[in-house]
């Protein structure tokens, strides 16, 4: 028979496991790892008991939870014992670090990770995000009231899971929204939620384009979109671009050579170029598409925020939708965090992207979706709408004011119309230098690079200004201009 | 030069967009219709506005409005145009019904739709499900304050996007949670929360298994899952199943035949048979996984509900963690509303996962995560669980008695030591057709062939009981036992 010293029984009085518990899994680890072998009779209750000083009840107890787990059998008048039905396990020569997962897994991972670089926000940095809005401005007494109201309002219901393509009355709020607003002539079954814009491009990508197919983007585009493609299988060709937008004409070229099943653009403000793409390059694209085939994914990321004139109709508006798939988000109006795109085109694509979702995560949070239907059906979004232009308008015009005074004819750039980041071009500047000049000094751009494979280099950084207040903004700049010299002070010295 | 009566403008004053708009969409539209031909005069402003009863004002600002997004030009003296530069457009022969997106895309779709079926609550139908919560048990008040002090947390922060991988408190409240009552030995890095237990088993199958690699399943087992592995490319072989779980041995000979990548199996509360693996084949399992270095994806999806004893310490407690993948959910306990599920594995597994993420859907909900944080902290969720344990072992004992009472030796079934669901085989009885009858008698079913793909009909259905309160209960299960009687009868009668 075992001696309760022939093994170590550590309790830890201050852990929140019951202590009957910590003995039955300590037990029936040394069991697994192969210590007590099949048919091993472990110590009497009271030994163990006493030898651990505690309650002889409690090892009664652990040993109960043990067979009822199957790992012993109690024999009347014989004692407790390993049971014998299990495998002999050798006892591991290297053992294990006890209270180490290994950092590597003992099995294989399949294909490539995606390439998508994450930049998250550090202490004492300030950031040039790529467009994202302030998330103090969210109206969080509002958006919390309207949450309690639609989780009681769902629990009244009783529902469990849902429809995948979200709540009924989200999606009839925006396609009421794009009806009205957008020119798009929707029902909300042309509308599925999605997590984000990200999941609504993850979607278009699966669903849209597989090896041997090509996908073509402008050759200064968004990231996550391309690697969703490419990850898709597709191949990803780049398209010039220029003030007017995508080349077009480029873009007829590529159709002749290759078998185009998509075209990803945003062409109310580029990204990351902020060009809005003209009337005429949108009419010709759509020709392009009915003629060769191709689904064109105009990913509207952020409609709402234009500020010379109203929002441009998007490519959607257009009667001839059954090209068009169209991407919306409410995280730049409202917040990122809440995660709500979503993703409209004819009711088939809609339908597909529905079963995509039951496989992905079934579905989103009905008590957030709800929520939002409420801010939007009382006009709180309308309201708040209103007042971030205001706000993001004057930081425009100050960070616009702020750029020209501190860098001078260094730089050239055009107030963008709409968006919240502003495209600078750095005369005579490695970008990609002074990135990294700019974060000795507190402060994170992105640079061209990070939006393109090609190797051109492209003097520009995409400069959001949104989510800084006047005062961040101003000492953010200063940050930059104070690299710049740096930056160009040692490639002088170099 | 274009008169106002040759094409027309409707204006709608219910309607929510501003009249000028209203104009400016109408004229774009003849635009793209090709009906406005470039270089065509539009009417003069004091006519348009006569002929439609408006403002002249509203008409020079809706022309401004086209203006500046460069659909016309205007000429001092000459008055308005149409842009020359605009491509013809063929005024189209078919035209396209307006108010209506087509039923089918004139695009190709890639692949094939996950075959997932959706189970819709309906009105008047009472539901057995495969062991859902009951959702009107969610603790809204403290959620809806904790979701409240979250969102108000987060923009102190100031935050906008954050770690792929989900907020930092939360992970290590489940990290620590599994440390103390599952006898894992994680960190905070060796967790990845998810949308739902569903997106957890999606990238496990994205990670673990591609095109030519073999994933085995027990014949009976959780479609979701097959299709996301199914969808990545692998093949998945059925393995066969009986009263201590999966036939390991059976397993071992499938591995000699095939490349097995990744073995899925839900171990504690089998699916959809409720039968809880016995500890020498979970021995045997990870004694054959460390053979052929094949992945365990351990589904552990509603751990907290056991009845009998303890819970079982999982798989992926014991010490050759590396080999295991596990899931988790907060589902089951809280709400499935709030899609909070989480993947724990090696380090290396969960950054890999963490990309995936990135490209997928970027990141969850921090107000919902933070909430939640907030409930296991401050024990709610503790107390939570204990009120809901007492209530569904009510239930559970309540439909027991419920089955023996009404179907008497027509059925046979074991209690469930622990899950939210019934197994329950019915004597000479086709299940589907049971189905169907229960279906006409306003209560749904789950029979055995909706979990599996092998064509040898299994005589039993999963039936949920915790969603349902007893009165629920008894009149769902008086409605199946009409429909036995009725599908038995029909049968006879055939």
């Amino acid at each position: 028979m075992l001696r309760p010293w022939d093994f170590k029984i550590v309790i830890r009085r201050d852990s929140k496991a019951a202590v009957f518990l910590q003995i039955a899994h300590a037990l029936a680890d040394e069991i697994k790892r192969g210590r007590l072998a099949p048919g091993t009779a472990l110590p009497g209750s009271r030994e163990l008991a006493e030898s651990l000083d505690i309650n002889r009840k409690t090892v009664i107890q652990a040993y109960a939870e043990l067979e009822a787990q199957g790992w012993v059998t109690t024999e009347k008048t014989r004692g407790t014992f390993v049971s014998a039905h299990l495998p002999q396990i050798g006892r591991s020569a290297r053992e294990p670090r006890r209270g180490r997962i290994p950092e590597r897994p003992d099995f294989r991972l399949v294909g490539a990770a995606p390439n998508i670089p994450l930049i998250l926000p550090e202490k004492n940095m300030l950031v040039f995000d790529d467009g994202a809005p302030d998330t103090r401005q969210i109206p969080v007494d509002a958006l919390a009231r309207a949450y309690r109201n639609a989780l009681a309002a769902r629990i009244r219901r009783g529902l469990g899971y849902g429809d995948p393509r979200g709540s009924e009355e989200l999606r009839a709020a925006i396609s009421n929204m794009l009806n009205i607003d957008r020119g798009l002539t929707t029902t909300p079954d042309n509308i599925c939620l999605t997590r984000g814009s990200q999941m609504a491009i993850y979607l278009a990508a699966r669903i849209l384009a597989g090896p041997g197919d090509t996908v073509v983007m402008e050759e200064l585009s968004y990231p996550p979109a391309r690697e969703a493609f490419r990850l898709a299988g597709a191949e990803v060709v780049p398209v010039g671009l220029d003030a007017g937008g995508m080349r077009v004409d480029e873009l007829e070229k590529i159709c002749r050579k290759k078998r185009v099943r998509a075209v990803y653009v945003t062409p109310h403000h580029q990204f990351p170029t902020t060009v809005l793409m003209k009337p005429d390059r949108r009419l010709r694209l759509l020709a392009i598409a009915a003629q060769f085939g191709f689904a064109v994914v105009e990913d509207d990321y952020d409609h709402e925020f234009h500020f010379v004139h109203q929002p441009m109709l998007p490519l959607a508006s257009f009667e001839i939708f059954g090209k068009v798939v169209y991407i919306g988000s409410l995280s730049k109006i409202l917040s990122p965090s809440l995660r709500l795109g979503y993703l409209v085109g004819p009711r088939y694509f809609i339908d597909r992207a529905a079963s995509e979702i039951m496989m992905i995560d079934r579905q989103g949070d009905p008590a957030t979706e709800g929520a939002v239907s409420e801010l939007i059906d009382s006009g709180e979004l309308h309201r708040h709408t209103r007042k971030v232009m205001k706000l993001y308008g004057e930081r425009r015009e100050h960070f616009a004011g702020l750029l020209k005074s501190l860098f001078g004819n260094r730089i050239e750039f055009t107030i963008p119309d709409g968006g919240l980041a502003f495209w600078v071009t750095f005369r005579d500047t490695d970008l990609d230098r002074l990135a990294a000049a700019a974060a000795r000094h507190g402060v994170t751009i992105l640079p061209a690079s990070a939006f393109t494979t090609t190797p051109r280099p492209v003097q520009a950084a995409r400069l959001g200004f949104a989510s800084m207040d006047q005062s961040e903004l101003k000492k953010a700049t200063q940050r930059l201009r104070a690299a710049l010299d740096d930056s160009s002070l040692s490639r002088n010295g170099a």
